[in-house]
């Protein structure tokens, strides 16, 4: 399995990959998330791994407007505690260290340590695991770097610090995407992702498309509206339910949807994450036990 | 009117400000968000700016969960249009130029302005505002910083090159946040921010959710639920609906929400952001005509 992936080698998203998909999965690194849909739709890789949405920093559109714009499926989510480890080369202890370089969210992602530190000083960088890569080159003394505990040992470099980070409640949600639809199988707790349009100048448009589901006991698991800035009164729907297309009401509640809904895309069917963490906005109107409990 | 904001004299919070509250505002900078909702609550300054969404990054929950730890009320929004523009020291020429710096977010967002110009080498930095107030001090000719346009002038640079961003598509909705609510005036089109949590082990409890707004023709401008990822099947939701809580049937809708609901919070009400980009979901059952057109 070859899984393309944006960033430098020892990026969250690399560690993502081998929580989906083990570690004997090859990597290939890409400069630009664009860069990762075309690998996989070029057949330069098998599968791209993207971030999809943060427990702090909110969905990344971005990656959703990509989504549209190219015809990959997801098959597989990983949910990814994000851990800022403090490393430096070899020799360099806490005391020497003047200069801490990272991506700038990452470094206010640790502001206390630098509050608790004031001697040193924050160096912003393109990204986490590009400051430990560029570390490891110059093995400067008096430097260290934040990014994921898996780069330390990439780049030659040792952790001194581990769990820098001010919050525990720092999570990253990734897709891997494939050109080929992940093949649903029975017994597996699978999970939809749908993007979508409603069908404009409809009074309670909203109400009738969360009927679709709740109608049919199907449990929304995310339920975005995005606001389009060019086209007031336009937007789009992001909506994760757990079901698979395979389920007769699931495909009734997607060919219903299709009636009250324009531009409707079904991004994947896929099974549900291990160490799933994620809500359930419980959309039915049955008497249902707590999955997972 | 005195207002806290985030970043450096320059920087797109301090130009929302102006928007809000006109050139005359005075501006306090702040390091972090948290002293921005501090400079307010303990009465440095009369309001402070955050950004709460960006149409390419999402929503920024950690903004949400300051307003729920903080008492503050939301009093305006603002729409900006997100615009970078290369300004370098007077005398510095395109042809000079060798190296831009900015944050990696607002590189990244430029990245077609590199592809044309491959001797420009995209150098990060902490913030936008920053990396122009930074080229202001140090005067190098052969530096460029990506900022807001207003930046230039405030740090003696000039523009060589407005709108480097990739796409038109990129705003920005900023909350302007004071001690007091705003006081509600009929006649100027109004706008709620609700935050809570939906009661647990309820059977369809998004659909009575919704149906506390619908079946009271109320709009909805914005839903979204944000995983809990400590939780599992905990999520906080955000709402914001078109109307005033001095109408009626937005005072009963919002009393029957909180029967359904836990943590319920009325973030504010305050007036619909003029140059008011975003759509609205038709939440209603009755025939209405779009607002504003």
């Amino acid at each position: 399995m070859k899984a393309a992936f944006q960033g430098v080698h020892g990026a969250n998203s690399e560690v993502a990959a081998t929580m989906m998909f083990g570690k004997n999965v090859s990597t290939v690194p890409c400069a630009r998330f664009e860069d990762v849909f075309n690998a996989v739709a070029r057949g330069k890789a098998d599968c791209g791994i993207i971030p999809i949405e943060n427990s702090l920093a909110g969905s990344i559109h971005q990656n959703y407007d990509l989504l549209l714009a190219h015809r990959l499926h997801i098959i597989r989510e990983a949910h990814l505690r994000i851990v800022h480890a403090l490393m430096a080369t070899p020799g360099t202890t806490m005391g020497m260290i003047h200069r801490v370089r990272s991506h700038p969210q990452a470094l206010a992602q640790c502001s206390n340590f630098f509050l608790r530190h004031s001697r040193i000083e924050p160096e912003a960088f393109f990204d986490t695991a590009g400051a430990a890569e560029s570390l490891g080159k110059e093995r400067l003394p008096h430097v260290g770097a934040l990014a994921a505990p898996q780069a330390a040992e990439l780049y030659g470099l040792r952790i001194l610090l581990n769990h820098v980070e001010n919050t525990s409640d720092n999570y990253t949600r990734f897709l891997a995407l494939a050109r080929k639809p992940w093949k649903v199988r029975t017994g597996v707790p699978t999970k939809c992702s749908l993007a979508f349009r409603p069908v404009r100048n409809i009074p309670g448009i909203l109400f009738r498309i969360l009927g679709v589901f709740s109608l049919r006991d199907i449990d929304l698991l995310k339920i975005e509206s995005r606001p389009d800035p060019r086209s007031p009164f336009e937007y789009q729907f992001y909506v994760d339910l757990a079901g698979s297309p395979a389920e007769q009401r699931v495909a009734n509640a997607l060919a219903h949807l299709q009636e009250v809904v324009s531009e409707y895309r079904l991004l994947g069917a896929y099974p549900m994450g291990t160490g799933e963490v994620y809500g359930s906005i419980r959309g039915g109107h049955g008497k249902r036990t707590r999955r997972g409990t």
